[in-house]
């Protein structure tokens, strides 16, 4: 569809918030979804005097990952595009990549040594204590960093985890995610080798061979984090703009690296937050409304009391939400879109492939069928239920940035 | 979807019946569908507190072929996998395939001769009765086994029809199914010699004419019966069977014919069923209840009835499926699936491109819209209008045995 809409761009001042509540689509507890039992008085006039339905982030069935749901609200179709494992997890660190750019997951792990074979004792090296992880992964940054002009950035993560960012001369144009896991994915086996399954992807692999080589030598004798495995390989996915895609000068409003990286990989502004309350993610909204056109609001913790399994505590969130909602229309854009990326029930602690209720409020809607926000009211609302890579379509055309299509 | 599924697979236990009611959907007389009219309180139970919505079979406004329906309710996108009107005839007759096979419809014929050359004067030659055909059969089958290695299996159907299969020493790669029909498709015209659409159809197409030839020897001077027209050249469509694309250990309660062989297609067990009735196909679903994770339960009166016009019977035979639902219940399976391969509106007499109504009762469902198993329920229930060839996802989603897509 981004082809399509390319030729059809209109610019004009029109205004977009765009308010994704993660995870917020549940399941019903005593007759009631989370959305459903939160009082909710400001979103429910939205969604009575606008445009609701429901999408569906992936396909019918389809559970997404954070990353794949954001690709497909951002209308960036998640079955043809990819942010890899390696990818959302350095955003998650909040680095920042570029399309030279190799990413991987590491984790240290424990081995042994059969004579000069390792063979994997702890995959996850005990869940070393983070600083521990923060002191081995100084030591292995000291020495390493380039290994044949390409250069090495480890950065630790949580307990056993880092990611790590070969930068490459130049853009990695193929073979670069064809690079299979060096973990072998069981203990008493040996690492694999890194191969890549074409000779392109195998040349970086030799590249990676090497940093293993030398890592092991480094944390050799360490008692726990002996070892580093490798996961997840991925390069920058490349995706157009939204000032290419759509024309427009987008901002992210969003308190999670990992949100405020896959913003960046679309070309949004990440836009500076005092700190992780709503409150906080508000006042940049007001502060920052006049420089741009499009506003991607994020709000976190509804997915994760979901997680939790916490129903009430994610019922609180919609509603602190929804108070602000008075907040984000003193500001009078010209469409506000509240949805989520994808359902996260209390009952199910996890991402669930349910569809998502979404509610547009702009000028010109037919605003029927919805009467308040939530799963039930939006089934019954004019957008029905469509893929979430159709939304932005949908967004564009509220937001009179479309022209015709054909003659 | 299905190499996307194959990616996110997990096994469990969980245990699915998936019920198919031929031909359920219907259209209105006084204001109410067959489906809506039958006294169904079982599976209204089941619909409200389950997910409701609506198939299309295959497309907006298609109206499926047997065969096209099933692939697509077995999540085999029917506009891109074909079964072969040769291979639907051989199923039909208890027929077994495999790769290595090309199946035929065979239409007795009768014919003049113009010096050597036939004219067909009848294409069906009078309808000949069944046992006439028979007698035919056993006659030419005696005489021919085998042509050029190809073994030759030829077997009667109703009046003037049957099924031929030639099995190769191999695997029928390509071109088996570019041979064109030799039925003229008209009277006083001559049988179209056996050609394929490229080298490797040719090939085949030879074998095919050798066997006319020997056929209108021996058959030379029936009265009636005098020439074999062919139709319908399809190779076995060799799909993913239901173990490689779902990991489902899949069988099939099913009395007729062509429904067995579809599912055998897709690599189901068929299960042995006493006699043609629901009873006993439910006592087949108890007896191996344990031995499978997959039940596909066909029942097939709805459609015939359908066919036949006759909206009584129609409903009869769903409220008769009706009674049984507590037998399937008190399995305790985790997802129970309810709908139809199409729509055969008994004010039609025939298969239509109508919705089909489907509840999936499971778990994690919100329940909300339907209040009972109808057409207009179901339209209001949460999975709204979807295609048939995502429902087996959803199956898969219900039973917990798809993992998260992407990271």
């Amino acid at each position: 569809m981004q082809e399509v809409i390319k030729k059809l761009l209109q610019k004009n001042d029109t205004k977009i918030v765009f308010c994704v509540l993660d995870g917020v689509g549940g399941l019903p507890q005593n007759g009631k979804t989370e959305l459903e039992t939160a009082n909710t008085p400001n979103m429910d006039a939205l969604a009575q005097s606008g445009a609701c339905g429901q999408h569906l982030p992936v396909a019918y069935g389809i559970t997404p990952g954070s990353g794949a749901a954001h690709l497909g609200l951002f209308g960036y179709d998640p079955l043809e595009y990819e942010i890899g494992r390696g990818v959302l997890e350095a955003l998650g660190l909040g680095l920042h990549l570029t399309p030279n750019d190799l990413a991987i997951r590491g984790n240290f792990a424990t081995v042994k040594y059969e004579g000069d074979t390792p063979i994997v004792t702890d995959r996850r090296a005990g869940r070393i204590p983070t600083e521990e992880n923060i002191r081995i992964v100084s030591k292995i940054t000291e020495q390493i960093k380039e290994i044949d002009g390409v250069k090495v950035n480890m950065t630790s993560g949580m307990e056993h985890r880092s990611a790590i960012i070969f930068t490459f001369p130049e853009p990695i144009v193929e073979g670069g995610d064809a690079i299979y896991d060096t973990d072998p994915q069981a203990e008493g086996k040996s690492p694999i080798r890194p191969t890549g399954d074409n000779p392109q992807a195998q040349k970086v692999a030799d590249v990676v061979a090497k940093f293993i080589d030398k890592v092991s030598e480094i944390i050799r004798d360490e008692e726990a984090a002996n070892y580093l495995l490798m996961r997840g390989f991925a390069v920058h996915p490349n995706l157009a703009s939204y000032s290419e895609a759509y024309g427009l000068n987008a901002a992210c409003i969003a308190t999670y690296p990992m949100y405020r990286g896959v913003a960046k990989l679309v070309g949004m502004e990440v836009l500076e937050v005092e700190d992780y309350s709503i409150k906080a993610e508000i006042d940049t909204l007001k502060r920052d409304f006049d420089k741009h056109d499009f506003f991607y609001f994020h709000v976190k913790k509804t997915d994760s009391y979901g997680e939790d399994g916490n129903f009430d505590a994610k019922v609180g969130v919609i509603e602190e939400f929804d108070s602000f909602v008075p907040d984000i229309l003193e500001l009078e854009p010209d469409v506000i879109v509240v949805t989520g990326d994808h359902s996260t029930p209390a009952s199910m602690k996890a991402h669930s492939w349910h569809p998502v209720p979404i509610l547009i409020n702009a000028k010109n809607v037919r605003a029927v069928g919805a009467q308040g926000f939530g799963e039930a009211d939006c089934l019954k609302g004019e957008l029905g239920t469509f893929r979430a890579v159709d939304l932005m379509t949908l967004v564009l055309a509220h937001a009179d940035r479309l022209q015709k299509y054909g003659a």
